[in-house]
């Protein structure tokens, strides 16, 4: 498979998985986490599903496309390990939380996830649903089935028990 | 369409447009152009389905993952209206050229397909095919039909004349 073909795989199933994700919660109130806004696209995809829904958007700096860019409260720049802890905290948990953390070195992506696990656990309503890049651990996360046309590993999707 | 609908098309419409001209061309014989180097993701998906074949990528400056770049000479740094005209000449016109020039900015996008044209009308054999992400004007450029799936004006198509 060339890189070509991979990554439209994998943003295939970014997609597949987030719109999975928003029909689980479409009828729970509870505002949306997106970790990692990254160029924008994938804040763009859910704000543009889900209107009128408070999304907060968390990267350590802005390097979004300047129309994918939350204003106010929305946008939380700094360490997520202590920003979403405050932010569930004065806006409420994540009825559902997209996490894309990763980035070209494997293993750091696993350490950060391993850190992150225990923050999304408190950051997320029991009930609401993670999406993450990376495997998720813990007793909180109940792995849910992927929707179909996505690999298994591809992508993951977890309720928050 | 939200920016993650959006790059999933113009991903697919680009793959399904380099595959049909790769078909295209099976039994021509001469060098591939990858026009734009980048990250390198198009030049991994042309050598995967063209094993054997010689593929020059031209760009400024290496931006692409370690693992997509040529070596020796198939790696052509420089203004590609110089570098593919000593390119044509050295190594043979291209059977196939693949361009993926655009940035943000659709001016300059468009400013620099009209001066790179002529370039692609001297380094393209006839009967030669070049995919484009910007429409091309000329003599030169016959228009081909796009695969199926793909929007008209999403990627361009053409046989040089």
């Amino acid at each position: 498979m060339s890189r070509l073909d991979s990554v439209i795989r994998r943003l295939q199933a970014q997609r597949s998985c987030i719109d999975h994700a928003i029909a689980l919660v479409a009828d729970r109130p509870g505002p949306v986490f997106e970790v990692g806004l990254g160029n924008g696209r994938t804040y763009d995809h859910l704000r543009d599903r889900l209107p009128g829904r408070a999304i907060y958007a968390f990267d350590r700096q802005v390097a979004a496309h300047p129309d994918c860019i939350p204003t106010g409260q929305f946008l939380v720049l700094g360490d997520a390990r202590q920003t979403l802890r405050a932010t569930a905290a004065s806006g409420g948990r994540a009825v559902l939380l997209h996490s894309d953390i990763g980035t070209g070195d494997a293993a750091a992506n696993a350490a950060l996830a391993v850190e992150l696990a225990p923050v999304y656990a408190e950051a997320v309503a029991p009930g609401g649903i993670l999406i993450s890049d990376q495997p998720l651990a813990g007793p909180a996360f109940e792995p849910l089935a992927l929707p179909e046309g996505v690999a298994p590993g591809r992508y993951h999707l977890y309720c928050r028990r």
